[in-house]
């Protein structure tokens, strides 16, 4: 059984807990992916570098990073070159053998570069951006990670795949674990954010959507805004891919899969009922975990 | 046959070139290893974000950065970060399936933190430094490069080391390649940087010393100075691990692999031979890259 395991990388999220947990689940014989962002420490280094955070926002009302190729450098170095190495530090000293990969390691992320981007300027008119060096997965090399997987390493994954002409990509982190999670045929799923899953009331932490089936998740995608609108987008792919269960929500792992957070479920049995007892809920979690 | 090539991060160092060869000598079925380092862009970026480089001068008058938590994480950010992923983009551009590596991944390089660092002050005190976080490589994985290797992928390593506390450390690219290179059983070790090799007169580039034999080695070590200095302290470690020849210069790898810098050489029959002549060279190289 393989869980895949996205940390986001927004402000006031801790790795240190999320660490321990992976630890435990690696020596119970889990295999594990870590994916992980790193928004928050790209905007910091853009800003002392005196290259500030610019986001840009498309006809749909989607905003994305505007990644120039200076942002595109200081982005790699951020999440490949720092929380990449330190997640893989930090699983090391609790006994994990961790191996951490950026996209473009053995073509581990292909992706289409998104080299006309419509934007729409404060004024309201759309410019087209040619210099903007994020892009779409197009393709997981799942031998690489099956490979290392099974020579005993658990692999970290960077967001920052290579492009179809060689170059580096910013990808998003939440569509890497969810394409991940489908090359590999895990069955979990398991996107850690700052926010304690899909709510229906932005304003109410405790109008959290529990349980989503896999039918039901387009009506829900007009509750979800800015980032959550990527994960529900990743939820969605990775369901299409054969996951069986994406779980979106914040804290620790072991409380996000006993169901303290939004579990999107590809089982319509499951779907079919409005609100799950939350007493049937360990027992899910330890057949995820098993 | 394994290749390892070291190719420096100093100033006016192009990696392209290097990255053009490398490609051919994959295509042609070598085993290549590239080490990188990353000293000027560390430099740049300590510099802009306000942290500056300081160099710790030991009582027998090497020196190293003073790489304290912060300098650490910009180094960090440097070479597994930017210089990596791009020598990785390069050589995938060009059709090698290169996979980057910190030391960190896998335990590939681990190294023993200099905790009470012995360093002398302007005015001629020895001071103790114990918040350095360099080491020295004490194990290599090779069997992760092996794995890597066999699977069709090209290595490309930075040289920040897994400390036995699990701490991420600064170590020495080029000490880093020529471990590399013992514990692969590599038959040569190319170090290419941005002097021609090591000189007999340092105001005289045409004073390079074109051949050492592994034995004399010692007596030329009072020539080397800084940088020269650690490159043959790291020829001495790859030839005491096996290696047969270690070459040192600028320029291409072909030129360099021709005779166009310095050849230390385990090879006692080469040795006795006090200076070579140039015709033999192209033998030479043509045995390497077979």
């Amino acid at each position: 059984m393989t869980l895949v395991v996205k940390i986001g990388g927004g402000a006031g999220i801790d790795a240190t807990p999320v660490v321990e947990e992976i630890a435990h689940l690696v020596a119970e014989g889990e295999r594990v992916v870590l994916v992980h962002g790193g928004s928050q420490l790209t905007n910091e280094l853009s800003e002392r570098l005196g290259h500030p955070l610019q986001v840009l926002t498309a006809p749909n009302g989607m905003t994305s990073r505007y990644t120039d190729a200076e942002t595109l450098r200081i982005y790699a170095m951020a999440v490949a070159g720092q929380i990449n190495t330190e997640l893989v530090a930090l699983l090391q000293r609790r006994g994990v053998n961790a191996l951490g990969l950026a996209g473009v390691d053995g073509r581990l992320l292909l992706a289409r570069r998104k080299t006309a981007l419509r934007a729409v300027m404060p004024d309201g008119r759309v410019r087209v951006v040619r210099d903007d060096y994020s892009g779409q997965i197009e393709r997981v090399n799942a031998s690489l990670l099956e490979l290392l997987l099974g020579a005993g390493y658990t692999p970290v994954v960077a967001p920052l795949a290579l492009g179809l002409e060689g170059e580096r990509l910013n990808v998003d982190g939440d569509r890497v674990a969810a394409a991940i999670a489908a090359a590999l045929g895990a069955e979990t799923l398991a996107i850690l954010t700052n926010v304690p899953g899909l709510l229906r009331d932005l304003a109410d932490p405790g109008s959290v959507v529990p349980l989503i089936a896999s039918h039901e998740l387009e009506r829900y995608l007009p509750y979800a805004q800015g980032r959550m609108r990527k994960k529900l987008l990743g939820a969605q792919e990775a369901l299409a891919g054969g996951v069986r269960r994406v779980y979106i929500g914040s804290g620790s792992l072991a409380t996000l899969l006993a169901g303290q957070g939004t579990l999107i479920s590809a089982s319509p049995a499951l779907g079919e009922a409005e609100a799950v007892s939350s007493s049937c809920l360990p027992a899910l979690s330890a057949e995820v975990r098993r």
